[in-house]
């Protein structure tokens, strides 16, 4: 008889498939399932030499797994998902455990863990972040679910996840139900804040200063030795580099259509941190500049009516202005992760998730499109201070931040004055002039609503609430 | 036997109090009910001698009415407009008309319009802006529901509503289901926005001029006499003339929490925007602003350790500077209502409900908490071109923004430099940027997108989707 395999996957499209080959690296036996059989016959004639056992029903494939069963599902997330859960039901035993692993909305995996809970299955929801090749190489995973189902798989995730530079693996058990799911989809979110900093860099960078691709790609190349040293930047230096393949000789970027697309997960985490009470502007920013940028036809249109800002800018020091841009950068960046992780503070209180966030910045070191360097700095800052409010009040970061202010303050500066747009930068230092201020124009907010809707208002001096007699009440 | 009323109201509470006398006023004997009696008692004990039909039972209340019956619930959005639906529906014939005046999440309206239609009662989700006393002297009415229902409500919803210049009524048939609570949520959202922006001319007039309460007061009141004739500027003005009502002789403002509270309509607005695509930075901003304002403890704390700019400012010419604000607040309100006109625009298509975008801003004239001489110049926009894309593109508007432009971009660059926030300028000339650029920088995200996702990229000089081999595929 054949040995029962370790883990299973179910769905081989690339993300499935990359994560089988990944399991069976370290070892193991994988059973891997698809809903069309051809595509495991395929994966298994792709690699033969590799332990695989191919099934090509639901129950053969349950059949093939060792008790209690692990079950990493890689399918589109939504009602494939579901459909996937109730084709295998019936062939599970109390205790296995089922590992989502798309990129689901937390509130379907809050909804699935307690009805799988219900049959005593246990429900893991799991962020997967890394792209196909993280997939295959080690990505960083985000699960989120019953704690004692996680340790019957922790062995064989961390095994399959990224390392640091340290050596930690880049997967720890997030919280119960929904958390894994909460946590990628903030993840995402800081992704779009993270490419849209870039892009506004980028667009100083060529448009401010006249700098050819090749020397923005230099300048990148250069960014990333140092603080802002990252899988992005350094992406990006790569794409500047690279020429057109469809024979223009022009640079890629240069014909690639200033049109960019989302998956939603960036839009999911704006809507929470509205739910939620949380500012996250440099995000939402973020999202809404990728649907400007889809609107190109009106943009082009537009462009013929509405008229630049005639301003002159004056003599540019160029390597000084590049400098500043850099400084602005990692400060919106720093920006755009307080607010990140002030998001998971207060999801954490509300969902009763108990998160520990130097635990988020560590599994984020590596593997997942947001590495970084300075994920060191925030597991830091956190292993200093596992309470603190707001990575902003760490020492490493208010340094940081004290002494870049001036930098994003001159760069919002010029590029409002030269009809540049940047709303991630601007959104960024409006935060920090916020959040650091003791006293808010608010006030007359409050004033406005108690007098139009007796909404009440707070006092300075002391505690309750009252009630202005604006004018004679009907 | 008694005279079958015209006309009924479910809830006593202040405004539907206000709605019932209103209604009354105009010549109609009106029914109401309250789901507490002593209610229902103290409205006919203050106003014994108005044509008043009390129920204390609904039946009684059902059958106090004239069919088919015309009913305005006015209660606490949510499980009690359901719950008093439940208990009214045994008593209703088919084709009553049920209005409900609540500030309702417009999909619960969609969903409830459904339902009902079901049992052949009409059901209309009514927008009602302008407080109590517009309530009482006559509101701004958003009704969305079925036509013909409409239009056996129209007469006396016409007689209550607020009445512009022009003497035209500032209510009417908005569209089908969710239509009318749907464009509610779009006013307060730029509700929102007017108030964020005022807030932030307010802090500059005060912390970046050193003005005076009195002198800002004043300030207010010559705004109001010109092109930025509103309600909220007007009581504005009258705000910062008031002094604190509990002895401590200090302008009312100046005692005045900076904590500023919101019942969810923003909020409610920017989830949409988010959901359709649409950019709506303006009011997202003042949402924020407002959550920001909520963490006052967090603001103290933050001051004590992050510093402010230590730029200091030139010698200012604070004439003209006020004269600056006054334009940048005027550009930055024209930007949040394109953005809100957009939003409607695409929610129409998105939900059928074919709105008529001039009428919105018709019957926004009078009544309602954003009434405003400007719109005036949108009804007059939509008057001239009912498919106009963008507010932006209308010779009017074309012409203020072209003019104020150079003012919102010093504005923004000073408040930037003095770390005074102004979210909402920034959000505002930002969007105008992005909006009038030709070319955005999205070719990089895109890029990026394509190398780490595979998720494809258009190009500028062919169509179709294509992938760049970034490297070797796995």
């Amino acid at each position: 008889m054949m040995d029962k395999a370790q883990i299973g996957v179910i769905g081989m499209a690339v993300m499935g498939k990359n994560l089988a080959l990944n399991a069976e690296s370290r070892g193991h036996t994988v059973a891997i399932y698809n809903r069309t059989g051809a595509k495991t016959e395929q994966v298994m004639k792709d690699h033969s030499e590799k332990n695989l056992v191919p099934s090509y029903s639901i129950k053969e494939f349950a059949d093939s797994l060792e008790k209690p069963r692990r079950i990493i599902i890689m399918v589109k997330a939504g009602k494939p998902t579901d459909a996937v859960i109730a084709e295998l039901l019936p062939f599970l035993d109390k205790g296995d455990v089922l590992i989502d692993g798309g990129n689901t909305y937390f509130e379907d995996t809050v909804r699935r863990n307690a009805e799988l809970d219900n049959s005593g299955i246990n429900f893991i929801g799991m962020g997967v972040s890394g792209g196909e090749i993280g997939a295959l190489e080690g990505p960083s995973m985000m699960p989120g679910g019953q704690k004692e189902a996680y340790d019957l798989v922790a062995p064989i995730l961390e095994e399959m996840s990224a390392k640091a530079k340290d050596g930690a693996p880049c997967v720890t058990y997030i919280g119960p139900n929904g958390a894994g799911h909460y946590v990628k989809m903030v993840h995402n979110g800081i992704e779009y804040g993270d490419m849209e900093l870039i892009s506004e860099s980028y667009h100083l960078l060529r448009d401010l200063l006249g700098l050819s691709v090749d020397e923005v790609a230099s300048i990148f190349s250069d960014w990333n030795e140092g603080e802002l040293d990252s899988y992005l930047i350094e992406i990006t230096a790569d794409i500047l580099t690279r020429k057109d393949d469809l024979g223009t000789g022009k640079p890629i970027v240069d014909v690639i259509l200033d049109r960019a697309g989302n998956k939603g997960t960036g839009k999911w985490s704006s809507q929470s941190a509205l739910e939620l009470g949380v500012p996250q502007s440099v995000i939402s920013e973020s999202v809404y500049a990728r649907y400007i940028s889809a609107m190109k036809e009106e943009r082009v249109e537009a462009s013929k009516v509405l008229p630049k800002p005639e301003v002159k800018l004056g003599e540019l020091d160029k390597k000084e202005l590049v400098e500043k841009i850099r400084e602005a950068l990692y400060f919106s960046k720093i920006m755009s992760y307080a607010q990140g992780f002030e998001q998971l503070r207060v999801a954490s209180e509300h969902y009763e998730w108990d998160l520990n966030f130097g635990d988020m910045a560590k599994i984020w070191r590596a593997g997942c499109i947001i590495r970084a360097r300075f994920l060191q700095n925030i597991t830091d800052a956190f292993d200093e201070k596992a309470d603190l409010n707001n990575i902003l009040l760490d020492g490493y970061f208010k340094d940081i931040v004290k002494k870049y202010q001036e930098s994003v303050r001159d760069i919002v500066g010029i590029a409002v004055k030269a009809g540049i747009p940047v709303p991630g930068f601007s959104a960024a230092i409006t935060y920090y002039d916020q959040y650091r201020s003791e006293v808010l124009p608010a006030n007359l907010i409050q004033a406005q609503r108690d007098y139009f809707g007796a909404h009440t208002y707070e006092r300075t001096d002391k505690p309750g609430s009252f009630h202005y007699t604006w004018y004679t009440e009907q």
